[in-house]
């Protein structure tokens, strides 16, 4: 069995840019698996002490020296935690000294600011987003259509709904969608809802086989998963969308976080930063 | 009217992994207000030239010198942007070396690889546990309840939907969520479909003005946006969650991503990193 270095993510917030900035260097390491440990909220020394001997303790097993991704704000904590036979990856500490001087002031060494709740308003935003998202998802509601920073459309699972709870969780984007359904190709015609709010639509498309993989887990033998059923929706929906002049692209190979990325550049749609 | 920064966040892939780091430094520094423009997708020289052009027109308009936060992984188009009259902070150049000298190994410096669709199996569970928690959400369904990873429960608007959906996007977790109301406290039972998985529960709880503040936007002048009837329910939500041992947390002045990182812990629920 090969070794699996052990890695951890500690941070004094939730962990989460320690665990983002380590998977994104990780990721560069093609073959190589790990082993993944996040340790959140070590915000005083005791806890940074208990930190250190687990690290330690993981040293000792033999699987190579351990990996620590900190994002540790306060001097005092990190120098425990600093004491491990480890690889000792501070992004802190490489980066804030540079950034003091570029901006010509001290930072505040304050932790836990990141990922926090401290701008009620920004907060508020973000979670105005996720109850649209959630009363718009799968052309739930009409209400307040006009509200939406974008109205995605597409044949049912072609990504629509992961990709609309992503856009208002990440970014705080008003995320509607509707699905393209059969009858609407029988008509030749968008959803009526629709018509008012060209300029706020967004297509997603798939391949042809993808959709019947997925849609054959959901549904097995039905015409619904049926390849050659997949195949003419997909025809169909495109032709809707270049006829009336919607954007799209084609998210079979994309992530959750790539489809929405690629839609807030085309609308131009500003992103917030959660 | 102060001087405002602009911060590029310039990657090959998203920029989410740029924008977490850059954002989470700048945090550092309160008080300060930046400008903030994500540049994602630079990953051909021809690209980068264009990225360069737009730093440099904002270098010039006396903001003072733009902070460019970079996930560049390839060299030459890195070099590009670096001409840029900016303060450059090159979070792959800050830490490969260190991590191929640690791993003994030389990285791909493949492009795009943070935040892809790469590992299909992976990218499977997450959707499942979207579709879970979306199909779960507000005690929509008692199905395959057992299949969840942890059942949040609360009194109305206490956080469940945003923190069931940020554990299913941001860490594969199946996450459902069930109300605690009125008829609950009447019975003083848990609603029925949650007794057999009791190890499954954890409870969110908020203190009472702010619950008022956040019903009271969404139906003001109703029983149940009035101040003492939120008091009242969550002292019963309280009491029922104490008797029945589940473990709960306070979601006032937490954020999305401290509760979920918290429920993690609590419940010692692996966290799978997207």
């Amino acid at each position: 069995m090969p070794q699996r270095r052990t890695v951890f993510f500690v941070s004094d917030g939730t962990g989460i840019t320690a665990q983002t900035l380590g998977h994104s260097l990780l990721s560069q390491f093609e073959g190589m698996e790990f082993n993944q440990v996040t340790l959140p909220f070590v915000d005083r020394v005791d806890k940074a002490q208990d930190c250190l001997q687990r690290i330690e303790r993981e040293a000792l097993r033999g699987n190579g020296q351990p990996i620590v991704f900190s994002t540790l704000v306060n001097g005092d904590v990190r120098e425990v935690v600093r004491r491990a036979n480890a690889l000792f990856v501070d992004f802190f500490e490489a980066f804030i000294g540079p950034l003091e001087g570029g901006l010509g002031v001290k930072s505040s060494h304050t932790i836990g600011r990141s990922h926090s709740a401290l701008d009620k308003q920004e907060y508020q935003q973000r979670i105005e987003a996720i109850n649209f998202s959630m009363a718009h998802d799968d052309g739930a509601s009409h209400r307040d259509l006009g509200d939406a920073d974008v109205i995605l459309v597409g044949v049912s699972r072609s990504g629509k709904t992961p990709t609309s709870l992503y856009l208002a969780l990440q970014f705080g984007v008003k995320a509607a969608n509707y699905p393209l359904i059969p009858e609407d190709f029988a008509r030749n015609d968008l959803p009526e809802a629709l018509h008012a709010f060209k300029d706020k639509l967004y297509g997603l498309t798939i391949a042809p086989e993808r959709l019947h993989e997925i849609r054959r887990e959901r549904r097995p033998n039905s015409r619904y998963a049926d390849p050659a059923n997949c195949r003419l929706e997909i025809e169909q929906a495109e032709h809707l969308m270049r006829r009336e002049g919607i954007r799209w692209t084609n998210s079979t190979a994309k992530s959750i976080e790539e489809i929405a990325t690629t839609i807030l550049r085309e609308l131009r749609l500003e992103r917030q930063v959660y």
